[in-house]
């Protein structure tokens, strides 16, 4: 995550979440130490997996006082393993305690989104399928999760609903159709959008090739038809397979030579890594 | 989730996710509704589980459109069956379509964590010990997962760090032993705060108590420490066991009296409840 | 503009702009009127032109009392003379009398970029090629003024640097070449946008219609340069031409059959179309 | 501009600006370049005029890194031609990148007003007359916008209807009259403002000059009414000119011997200063 | 305090207050109150003296929740005395147990700045002399407190930095001396605002009056000097009286006939009138 | 006040408050100082009292540039004598005026607070008794407040309704009595807060001694009334004395061996402390 995007996106969310742990002060902590001590802790981690989020979690110490130091051993997308020192953080005292929690509520479980992630794309080597997130990421923490896919070896889909059209079946009706729903997509959009759309048919995929879709989706379909659509497609439009998508049948869906497999659980039920900060010692 | 705590604290959140999602606008619905449709759709049920947060799943379309109303079949806490139809939404189209995902991404949320929660909570059915939640929660997410845990039929430990207090181990280092943290809280916190002491051994726990602890934290120790020190603080202290609390290891937890016992998966790790907005129909 | 994009996006703006025009109280309104006093007032058209932003002029006026009513004789998108009355609203007195003025900037602004875009649709009447704007858009205006090209005819352009690749010539620079610049952007953006380059010469045309880029802009190129540019893409490829293009050159410019021709004079340029308020009566 | 309303009151403007053009991320920039690279950037002006909003122009890229330096070889207020190198922009490259475009849109649209403004204050040269502007600025850009306008050498009328007292038809209508208007707003406002009011024939003249007016506006009154007004009102009151101010009548104007010229043209109609950043290169 | 201050200015502040009263929920009344249930309460006032802030007071429970009414038996500016009702609160119990606090924080200060300001009002009756309050207020509070002094028969002086001159000793030192320091503010200042100069002398005084002052304060002057400083300006300036002014040494400033008396005290110092609310009753 | 409370929950109000003072720019300093020209100014303390609030003090000028230095010679807490030099303010001298009058806002409010407390603490010397203060304070001025009055050796009771419960009358009315209020509180709350409970005579404070109440409010009782209260008692419950706490009963109160007293007129009628800024003097 770059300098900008967390100067500009990520710290007021950060900021944020500080106030919701520290709404006045931090009592436990300025009832023990009333001046400042420079101290030190070490990152570890507490499970193999990949880690992703450092300069978040080290942004959080910064957020609360610019004299921080964080010192990293691993770089974001690297495996980690139980008991590896990822990081040393130093400064007052005080601003270790205070921000610890907050900067492993964000490091856990972006380290756990790129380990579930990473664990998916290993079942795809091999193929050219890429792997793809959603919008079903949990409010506030969709730049977060959506760089945590990436620093896992996932691709990212659109980002929000300004950035990407996708016809679902509720447009398609509205619309009246396939065809029309294209039609008035590619009218509305601004031009450097391409267009998807959901298909649950093979009439639907045919239609939608004939329309010009960019992208066809190829929603909770079965192996078979999946197949079929693939073949009707041909290089015409670039295939997205969608729905149900788990761990177990990854691999079959990998030998459909289809273009994307997206998956909600990537960022709504990844367990996180666990990580822990220990040994502060005061220097 | 009273109204108050909705105005004053969930409403900045749901706005701030709603323009995650939406930057500039729902490109897709509007290219293919120019005008409103007033339509209804219903939130239909995909897992068993427990319900929670539908108040501010209905919170999220008003926010768009205080036109919009919701109808509930269930309420918070409810046990719901895969196929249930929870509740019907009716609007403008264009606000069920634009309003779907921040909605879902917020119920399927606190739902997973309520159900997780109970399912622990019935592991601890016929003691007097009660599960608690941590602040290991997903940032700028506690309101709504620490709420979700109660809807579980768990409890809260302290919000954040401005409300409670909890002398760790790097606390109680810093102020010199057990006994000087314990006196310099109870000097320096509110007097309506108990103070609470992170213990290791039973050496601690002896500390802890006689230095007036209102509750004692048995933190990582083993079941037959955990025995002993509950029998040495006896009635002059609250008891909570923390640290790797699982489903799996929880039944024997139960055996031991313990007042409290906490858990961070509840919020960090639970996954989803399966939920999702079907049969969108024009009115 | 429809109401959500008004509620998430435009509402924050609309209220900023209040704020920076009554920092405590409108002293001369409320030195007169001490007690509210119902009252009507008419939107009156100075100039010919095309009128856009009813919503966001109504806006300014709900935003600051809800119980004051539009109503509107005209549509956004309509040609009007001067002359003519395009709204009354009605309301306490107050009300209309310290919302007049941030009401109006926004529609006059609106309604001036609408006019100036609409003279250069016309005068590309008969062709394909349609007008973009770009990202010349003046500070926290973006919104009002990407619509107010849309109502007066035009299309948008990416709206911003998150939701839409544009590959300059620094970008190319630093990337080593059209071509692992077109690879970079393919591999690292989200997979639902086009990727567009920006050239300078016929070999870097031939090198992103290689690399296969989406989008090919010519830039700033002779008008022979980029019919024979033209030739060289054929259909592998969308064209947009860009650079000094006036409302004295676009005929010419029409003859091409470039698929887009972009304008930052649209947004950065257009002078206002003038309307006033005029004829407050107490009701 | 100085400092401390940089920082109180433009800053939060320019923030938003960059969050309007970066709602997640550059892509491009992010796409191409995946580490920092140190380079520079010059600032070229296209067009000859005045360039106002230097400060602006850096300010956007120190609020994206506060390790950007800018040199600037003018000050604002001084006459620029085309080919002139106003400026160097030194840091990393993204940020160059990232900045560009909203730093140019300020930097633009102030110059544009200064060039616009002088224009008409050269026009005015040789006489005691001074031009204003007035409140018909671009929503959130009044303190920009108001600031160009001092640097083209005009002079600001009220910042905004909190600060300034101006009694227009309307409120002399509610009020029952000019004199009573006046009074009212003598007792009403705090009593370091001046009280102006419009007039639109020489009984209001008459009345104003009366009942204590420190300002009167002659409102859209021909030549000799004006003529006539000033000679009335002599030096018992300041008196502003307003109403159809063009370019083209100025000089006209300027023989009346009125003390102020107000003109919505300097902050609505401008058309802006072209300027661009060119020749970046890697350090 | 009128609807537009109220929603521009006031609400953001109050819904701050209310936020900084309720961080995520008032456990007390969720614990007793599960639902809702509709109820009414007195405001009743335990002092003699000015009520000042009604409007604000029924603000915060609307923006609780909208379905609170209040009803109100005084308007701001009435005498009250201990024992009367004031107004009566209707609505949801919980609404009104979680605003009770904040509601009467903000009455209670602006009715003691009232009932302060009006004890020395009534020293000055029968004089023109008028009382003015100062930018001495509370951080915050600023547009609460100035209107209460206007409540209370008080004038408001500027309302900040922004929208008054007013040299002061040190901004005559580094101007170089009064006519140099007010020719300066002259030519820089919207020429809308009076300039008002602080003198220490009866030089100073002379100076400033040659130099145009429109305001000449006299501070921390003898009664003597400030008779003949007033002689010496005569009715070529406004006068003000400044420093050190309390209840005990006002009537004595009183018959040296200076337009205005300006305290600090009005505002950083007046105890609050008590009111309280009693009688809650489920209706 | 801690860093870490300064930069969340401090700064955010500060720079509201200065934006309050500075809604544009601060036209009278930036008429006669058009450049940065160093300097340094003392801050005198003109009464006897106690100092509280030096660092918000310094962080007022700071927020305006980063570049201004404080030079304190007094810590938070200690007396101060009126001629006193508190400190020195080094930086730009535009900085220097325009942020004087926050920065004494905020310093003499918060030491006129610790005057305030002191006194009252000072009474109570000798005895075991603590002084409370209350959630009587000034809106958006608690952080600030409740530090003040543990700066003049005052306690604070719950920061908010959030984090501490209080059984008032109506929350025992509504849940139906002293015991079932107790017993739903300890049920619904989170088990690291005290139950405080509100009685009124002697069989409420029995019922609450009986029910587990962890503090006992005597409130508005009688000095005979309270003693017995006190005996009932005993060590079972923490008890807090409150309602019309005074200089001048204090004394009489603190041989009751009540654990606390409390008193609103702490923050909310305590004037100021006078200090000011002097001898500015450029470098």
């Amino acid at each position: 995550m770059n300098n900008i995007t967390m100067k500009l996106n990520a710290d007021e969310l950060i900021m944020a979440a500080l106030r919701e742990d520290i709404t006045s002060e931090d009592i436990t902590t300025n009832a023990i130490m009333r001046e400042a001590v420079r101290g030190k802790v070490d990152l570890i981690c507490k499970q193999d997996g990949i880690i992703a989020g450092l300069w978040v979690f080290g942004r959080v110490f910064e957020l609360l006082d610019p004299d921080t130091e964080c010192e990293f051993y691993f770089e974001d997308s690297a495996n980690v393993k139980a008991g590896d020192l990822i990081a040393t953080v130093t400064g007052d005292i005080r601003v270790l305690l205070s921000g610890e929690r907050t900067a492993l509520n964000y490091l856990q479980r972006m380290s756990g989104i790129a380990t579930y992630t990473n664990s998916a794309v290993k079942l795809l080597e091999g193929s050219n399928t890429k792997l793809l997130d959603t919008r079903k990421t949990t409010p506030n923490m969709r730049i977060f999760e959506k760089y945590a896919v990436k620093a896992g070896g996932g691709y990212n889909h659109r980002f929000n609903l300004s950035d990407g059209v996708l016809l679902k079946d509720n447009h398609i009706n509205a619309a009246g159709g396939v065809k029309q729903a294209i039609r008035m997509a590619k009218e509305y959009a601004p031009f450097v959008r391409k267009t998807e759309v959901e298909t649950e048919n093979l009439d639907m995929v045919r239609e939608a090739v004939e329309a010009g879709a960019d992208i066809i989706m190829l929603d909770n379909m079965s192996y078979d038809m999946m197949k079929e659509a693939i073949e009707i497609i041909g290089s015409r439009a670039e295939t997205e397979c969608s729905g149900n998508v788990t761990l177990e049948n990854m691999e079959k869906l990998k030998e459909l030579g289809v273009d994307y497999i997206s998956s909600g659980a990537l960022t709504h039920s990844a367990p996180i890594l666990d990580l822990s900060l220990k040994n502060l010692r005061a220097l």
